[in-house]
């Protein structure tokens, strides 16, 4: 590194590459103070650059060509902002592989292609960091693995999808369904057009992925991660959950036990007097409980311009140390192994407390139909809500609160309870936060 | 660094140093796959070898001379855990012009002596940490310095008393007065026979000044920070702060302005809605904002022998790291400046709302006297509570809430109020937080 000076070419200068620009021009001084180095924006490829920015790019190499930036040997952090995975996979691969350090945000193609280039990065002795993948401006990949570097992970849990916690907070506060509460989340920008891959709880899948090899020290395969989705939560089931004192959130949950990980994504009711019963809109929380610090909490914006930024600054920060490293004394992929195979533990053996929501025909006998199938897969209950009827097809909802159930247990008493031709199919389970 | 191996030596086998011996002994495996360095601990220091701490120190030389471990020129790394200004001071100071890393978890004497020291480690090339001094095993320090360096620090204020916060706890939810609250956090282990570093501020005062050091990047000295206590807080005025909606904590507040920075450790009113105000019993919490990341929160255990150790252990393996940096390249004292100076504002400068509690004679014309003090020194009232007299000796109390006001027009305003015979000398003024 010559004179201290760090060469920093960005790919994409859509919201999170202006961002990062943005960083690099005008905290230019600040970052020097701090880390007594120099950070240069040498190069950003785009395709577009007719957009105005505002942001004065007059000494930065601003091309359309993105093999000028990931050939030019003077260039030594590559930041990918394009995200998706082609032809993002693509350039970072090559990046890796012209022996630069490489920062993205990227937690789809992390998640699922992590390992792959990981490897690349090993044989190419660089290394590549994702802080903005998970929790946006939150440092919980550094705290996780730097921070709390003396602990092992027992539970890991919080809420990292900012648009699904942003039409819940909409529901809770306002009363709205789902529908109106997304479309509101649309018009505020907190949703996109095509909510699919928020809505359906895979993106804070993608980011328990991440967690989840960063605490175990192992990559987890994202397609084994259980998830379910807020998209079956009525204005109901939130009043539901409010007269019992607990909020539905969505979270994301890791559980380390002896015979393996419990890993998974669902809308969940935890306690009001839960911290993260208060964490709303789209802001972001994890809760990290380890062996020696015991319990403690990020919080903060979980995505954005600014947020997203800032944690990739950290890492290009980071890497910038890693290059006054000496040859062959490298850090590379701290942290994750890649050969270390961790066992999960299919949904079907985990515990869990259930709220259930069923709607029925206002008849007699129909709780104890209910309650009988539950107790014959061992389910009990502990407490009960059957209101009157106000629709006009005569159905009314029944809401019961089990205690601590196996979720086959579950599974196969539910498949006998919508077999009742008094029940309606559209049922709703969904599980009760409990600490462990 | 031969073999990748790091020696380590521990001054003091107390609470933090046995936890620190713990994790070094037991994590060892875990410390080694995440960072792929080896951790020996080869010395402790200690005078007291009688008793037993259930370590199995079989492969650690044991010994009551300092000296020993200072002189050992395979020790990389010095953790000391004795606490307090001497022999510590002498023996971190020598540690360093041996050539020797250091770890300490010591706020008195980094809020006091910081720079001095900061001065022989920069002078003798090695690097000083104390991830531990603040927010026990929250990565606070590291999460400025490292997770958000691509900030300019705008606030940053919360819980950084474990002490104080289970008193005030036990006021809130078991209606306790301060001197029942306190006997038991003494009964529990929570509050020191002599508890007054912890009630005065002065402990959470220490944190601040390390906290805006690295913030500001500039040491800031400690005994510029404006501090008031929690002594004079009553089961009354805990009742006053909950009809209105909010809780009492004791904040220390760090506000960056164009003139200066504003810093102060005192009890604040801080309403319900806040997160700040569900962190309960020792727990410990603290909000950041930043230019570009907006509000984070950082949140867990501040104290105890495991969180602090697993701080200690944060700050082990990153030194470890610097280790494999080539000489001349090191980062020594990264993020505090050892020249630059900060303004600070002057606590008479300041602007808050206020929280006014006076036990005045049930008498006519009380308030309207006191309001009209307030009225020429320009405070206006946002609300009164003036309840009926219970008391012998005829006095109620009045409680009034202000607009934003001047702490000097407010100081002006009380010592002409209490002058008036009809009030009670020993009245309270708090300050109501509001975001910034």
């Amino acid at each position: 590194m010559k004179n201290r000076q760090v060469n920093i070419g960005i790919i994409g200068l859509g919201t999170v590459g202006t961002g990062v620009a943005r960083i690099l021009l005008e905290q230019k001084e600040l970052l020097t103070t701090r880390s007594t180095l120099s950070f240069n924006l040498k190069t950003i490829a785009e395709l577009d650059w007719n957009k105005d920015r505002n942001l004065d790019l007059s000494q930065v190499n601003c091309t359309t060509d993105v093999d000028e930036l990931l050939n030019d040997p003077e260039i030594n952090i590559v930041v990918e902002t394009i995200g998706g995975y082609e032809p993002a996979f693509t350039f970072i691969s090559k990046a890796l592989k012209n022996r630069k350090h490489v920062v993205t945000a990227n937690k789809a193609l992390i998640a699922t292609k992590g390992m792959e280039l990981y490897k690349i990065a090993q044989e190419n002795g660089v290394d590549f960091l994702f802080e903005a993948s998970v929790g946006g401006g939150i440092p919980i990949i550094k705290g996780l693995r730097e921070g709390l570097v003396a602990n092992r992970f027992e539970s890991i849990y919080g809420i990292l999808n900012g648009t699904t916690n942003y039409i819940l907070t909409k529901m809770h506060r306002d009363g709205l369904e789902f529908d109106e509460a997304l479309k509101g989340a649309q018009e505020k920008g907190f949703a996109e057009a095509n909510p699919t891959l928020d809505i359906s709880g895979g993106d804070a899948a993608h980011k328990l992925t991440i967690l989840s090899s960063i605490a175990s020290n192992s990559f987890i395969p994202f397609d084994k991660i259980y998830m379910e989705g807020i998209t079956g939560i009525t204005k109901m089931d939130i009043t539901f959950a409010q007269s019992f004192g607990m909020t539905i959130k969505l979270l994301a949950i890791y559980r380390a036990y002896k015979d393996g990980l419990d890993l998974r994504v669902h809308p969940t009711l935890i306690n009001n007097s839960h911290l993260l019963a208060a964490v709303s809109n789209e802001l972001n929380a994890i809760f990290v409980k380890g062996d020696f610090v015991g319990d403690t909490m990020f919080y903060g914006p979980g995505a954005g311009e600014r947020p997203t930024a800032s944690a990739i600054i950290s890492d290009i920060v980071d890497l910038s140390r890693d290059l006054l490293l000496q040859e062959g004394e490298k850090y590379c992929n701290r942290a994750i192994s890649l050969t270390q195979n961790v066992q999960l533990i299919p949904i079907e053996d985990v515990t869990s407390r259930f709220y259930l929501r069923f709607m029925t025909k206002d008849i007699p006998g129909v709780l104890s139909m209910i309650s009988g199938v539950l107790a014959e897969n061992g389910i009990s209950i502990s407490s009960m809500v059957q209101l009157e009827s106000h629709e006009k097809d005569n159905y009314v909802p029944i809401v019961l609160l089990t205690h601590e159930a196996l979720e086959k247990s579950m599974e196969r008493a539910l498949q006998k309870i919508v077999k009742f031709d008094f029940v309606k199919e559209d049922y709703l389970r969904l599980r009760i936060f409990e600490e462990s």
